[in-house]
């Protein structure tokens, strides 16, 4: 099934109106008070976020799986839904492939599909975490932090692997999130971990491509659940400087302790030139996975307002990647990843109306209050008629999950695939 | 000082225009949607919050202290610092008092001040975490739980006591706090500690006026760092229920684990009909007492969406006591209970906003993408023109932040009363 | 595979002289200070331990399982295992079922395994956290709290098969564990997900034998990742009550908030005679179900304090069902039970050490240095020789790990059922 | 007061046979598993904490503070408090001074008194969390960090007054606490605040004498509550970079997130030749500040298992400088701190006796269960005899507490100083 503009633009047509009068209306306001409304338009329009292949079909936990119908069962079919959620809000213009589960067969075919729905091929995900059917050596005990040279050595090539067959699409940075760790006191010898690390990483790193970077994720625990060896960004931030200037850390929102102040490990890790990667999702007890925004919207702008801060002033921070890592368990999953994006371009819209200016001198004078005034001004505004302003421009739905049942496209899909299939992965 | 209301009409009056065209453009939008736009300008008006004594001068930490200038030393200054508040914000109706820091000296003098500045009684606040001056008995190891029987009984008195002033103020209920609890394993015998609260509580409870209530505080730590009699909810509904029907639950947002969902708690409390007051703040970490809406606003919409869910399908539950209970650290006092209040209104019309019967049906076929719909959709409502309207008609400011500042209030309470005054109880 | 007392008795006699060297020691000690050194080795013995039939084979996470070798494939051998453990250990005299996955198809077979081996069938588990094939009704959303009346009663029915299973085998008890709540905000009505709860837990509650308990287990999240309906002992405490005599809460040590005072919500529970079972594991971040005592052993033994209190001072409390519920990712699932065996026994060694007396008198005097040093010297003391004793009696092993190995246990059983069983649940 | 070891000898003497018989066997148990129990005595005898002048009185909270009887109310009595627990203990034989609370007037008379009681001055302590009196600046917006800088020149200048004071009592390192962050989002640009910092304290590393240490000390909240400049271990660690190699990280062991662990961080600061220091403390929920081992002792000892590790293995690591953060709101402070004592020399036993060659092999052979067993083994010994065994070698008690008592230690203070001192500071 594919999404024909003119379809979106029937659905369009009702709301129209509507938009059209709230559009012009928060315009005129903002404009009154000096913002560029047409340049924070134009940056939404170009934010465009990956979106995972193995987050097309329904997620589950150690408890089971619920499966949805018309799931994708292959490559072709993960980035098709893609190219779905991509035609109605002209804000997912990217693929992020998990390795093995992914790997392409044709892959002048596979390219051509992602192309033809204006997809490009963003960061490759390398899999240490399972064992492959057939596999030498077991990740049981972890794989780059291996206490056995075997063990680190399959861990390494399948990295290798991965970076090669990203090459082949287009990729130009690779994510390495390591389970690594223990489950019980003295399992790991801490030291000994992270040195197996770091060196394993140092031969990966070897391989990258001159115009590729190395994303370092971090997490606390699961699925260890005593120790992990890269447990934070410290760690990460001391890895990625160990391997050189094209590593870098990567921050997933769902991987911090509680209450963990967020924003702030970002606008350190921009300042020291070292942030790479973002995987957006949400959490209220631990690496929960849920919908973008669904829980924490206000920390989540505040994480926007570093991002955008950081942007704009760090330039020796590069570019970013960005992406949706969220599990589908009781929502369709393409319903799902739409109100994902939604709310990080709510988050991004707010956060570029905060007038940087004026936070500096409120900061400068310590006027707490006027500082929160500032912030709270952002993000009480309802920005929503700029989004459709920006997705109404590229050609993309006003509403899209109101776009996405009109079109039924549910439905088509299983027509299409049938109902029991199956993601990869799951 | 006093703010008059043809002050504060000066200050509106540069922003009545604009307040006008967004009141009217958002007030059409949600006519439009059958969303009765008079209703939900009525009942923020109608909402009122207590300021509690405590909190019009500069908290502080266990670290120390950093005052503010200009606070007041006596119960009439304190009076008079709601009063301004509510001159400007017409949502802080009510003062709570706290015992023994607040005993009037002439309650008929103090009760006109009172009833001039519309300000009424709220519920009074006994104090048996404290030693006073000349007491016989210590609380360093407990009050109404203390193995003594002399300790238990001096708290109970005190209770009795606090119940007999705030009858003469017009009072109508008494919220218990205790701190009781342990700072080490072994300290306490758990069964034993309940069993005598539970005793104390009766006792208190038999001193209660017939048209009173007894709200009944929770809190998992602090001061005591291993346990508290009262840790939870379930502790204290359990409580309620041994004492009788006046007695009541009483929610403080700051008081519970991290990561609780305080939201479910609330509404079931409501189902039981034993929710009988409410603490707002906000925090991050523990109790960190921090500006109402600073940190979650989010979780402060879905407390509220289940206030009044409960207000509206709860009649087994009372009308609910609600006061601020913050902690001033680095803001004006004053500024900081404005962006309390504002934070508070804002929570409410937003619940308000709530459609109930279309959520109901989402609900009812798990449509759950729907039903996130449903109160994003309400969050992200910008409803700053309905309090804005609320405020107006019941004579306040459209901005109390910036009237406050207009009429350079703390500067005029600097003079009155020199700089370096310190609210009792601090 | 069975082991025989003599090869027990042929591993132990090398130990032998040690172990009474040390018993010898530590008896003297003991009883010189008033400690009844016979009565705690009787109560040792007496204590036994449900071993739950999931937990025979190695477990795993949201993120794959590593599989070990030689799983049970049915319901004969993990009895089997069970048997093995107890034959060692003289600690798990008792199994726990989870139904559907382990209906016996020869109920008379089943038992007489059983008995042979000295185990009895403890409290019965129902699922209604995952979809069986061919079931009518889906638990996606929710199973006794669902919205819809169908899916409601097909999981009564589901508990009632499972009582009238139980019944057959002589169990006693029926465990209730609800995943039910949900993944997002307003995706639940909180007053009527519980109130569908208590009808349902009602219902099942009529079914019940008259000589049964029933017990709700309580747990804050996963897999819901925002609300769960059972969410604390609160909650499951109220249901409780609303259900009758026979019902009862069981705590399970992962089912809490982080930083949650676990030993007083049981010594609450007990003086309200409504502690019914209890199920052990250890965890640092969540319901992480490692090996007990492996990560917070000093909680445990402060957890068996309240326990042995209230079995010495709460006769309105009814003997528990003690459970281990722990997932074995990463060790052998049979080593791994020995081990969690052990500290269960040392927690309760150690607490049967408290002299309660000396305590009481401590506490009322708020002597909190003293309070501390009885509970630390009754902790610090080493009880290994009692243990070793208890087991030595019953005829288990003096080291059940060591005799374990020493036995080539699990070759023995790779060799009987091959290496790539698995067991069925997981 | 003075305590004369012939008056400890005294009190030993009722409990020198018992001691002997339980040293005796531990000693052959532990030496026919081939450990050198002499050797472990010695290190025991050798190791030496400090104690902070500020924990010589009552603590309190910011809910009050109750106070105990005879507190020292000056930086003599202070010293003379630490003596007392030194000639009890025979490991507390250093001193940690706040400044300014603890100036000496004479330090030719101080430096007397304390080498007279065997005592050294480890490291000094500055104050950029208070405001003292007539001081020109305030931090309550922040210190080192200050957007002000005024602000910072005057904290600079106060800790480079504090390396004056320490000096010439024969410190060796600065321990640095900033409590400098915000309360609220928007209040503080983290890249400012960071870079101010970083900068403020290479100004003071430039004051440091050639063979003192700077140690920088972080911490997640409190007195802050939205953010902290130096948040946790990844700050502290790349300021301690940036400064050079006399400045380190110090980790006190209440100044982290929930579930933190925190014996890896330690083990990683190690490797990294980083770790300067350790605030000894015990805490259920957040910075609690209660007895050392009180809450976790297994913890506190898996910490030791890495710090013996590390001293064993990692040369690039310099000597730590140990010291006791705690706050007494319920105990004498000097019993309080013994229990600390007693607690510290407890764990660091255990670790001594893990067996590391055996533990390696089994790390490297991922048989986790035997590296637990390993671990496990160590802890379960019950230490007691040895911890007597170098104390009475030293000239100590056998049991500290028991003497403080026999001695009547805090009477005779009360007589000396009278009820109602208040430690400076408090």
């Amino acid at each position: 099934m594919k999404i024909e503009e003119n379809h979106i633009q029937n659905v369009n047509n009702n709301d129209l109106k509507s938009h059209n009068d709230h559009f012009d209306f928060l315009s005129n306001s903002l404009n009154n008070k000096g913002v560029d409304v047409n340049n924070i338009v134009k940056k939404l329009q170009e934010f465009q976020v990956a979106i995972p292949s193995w987050a097309l079909g329904a997620g589950g936990t150690r408890f089971g799986r619920f499966s949805f119908y018309g799931e994708p069962s292959n490559l072709e079919q993960k980035i098709q839904d893609v190219g779905l959620i991509h035609s109605l809000t002209q804000t997912a213009g990217a693929v992020s492939l998990h390795i093995p589960w992914d790997i392409p067969e044709d892959y002048k075919a596979i390219k051509e599909i992602a192309s033809g729905l204006n997809i490009k091929f963003d960061a490759v995900n390398s899999n240490t975490f399972q064992d492959q059917k057939n596999a030498k050596e077991s990740y049981k005990y972890g794989s780059l932090s291996n206490t056995s040279e075997a063990v680190r050595q399959q861990a390494i090539q399948h990295n290798l692997d991965v970076i090669n067959i990203g090459d082949k699409l287009g990729s130009k940075s690779l994510t390495v999130w390591l389970a690594d760790g223990s489950c019980f006191p003295g399992q790991n010898n801490f030291q000994t971990a992270l040195q197996n690390t770091e060196n394993s990483l140092k031969e990966i790193y070897k391989g990258l491509p001159n115009d590729w970077s190395m994303l370092i994720e971090y997490k606390p625990y699961e699925p260890n659940f005593y120790s992990t060896v890269i447990q934070d960004w410290g760690t990460s931030f001391m890895l990625a400087n160990a391997c050189g200037d094209k590593a870098y850390s990567l921050v997933d929102l769902g991987h911090h302790l509680p209450n963990s102040n967020i924003e702030q490990i970002v606008s350190i890790l921009m300042l020291k030139g070292k942030l790479g990667g973002f995987h957006f999702n949400d959490s209220k007890y631990g690496d929960d996975d849920l919908t973008v925004g669904s829980i924490k919207p206000y920390a989540l702008f505040l994480i926007f307002n570093e991002l955008v801060y950081g942007m704009q002033n760090n330039p020796q921070n590069p570019d970013l990647a960005w992406m949706i890592d969220a599990s589908h368990n009781v929502k369709d999953p393409l319903e799902d990843l739409i109100q994902s994006l939604e709310a990080i371009q709510e988050a991004y819209a707010k956060a570029l109306l905060v007038d940087q200016n004026e936070l500096k001198i409120a900061q400068q004078e310590n006027d707490v209050v006027k500082c929160q005034e500032i912030l709270q001004n952002a993000y009480r505004t309802d920005v929503r008629p700029l989004l459709e302003k920006a997705r109404l421009n590229a050609g993309g739905a006003l509403n899209p999950i109101k776009a996405y049942r009109s079109l039924d496209v549910r439905n088509e899909l299983i027509k299409e695939r049938g109902k029991n299939t199956v993601a990869t992965g799951l």
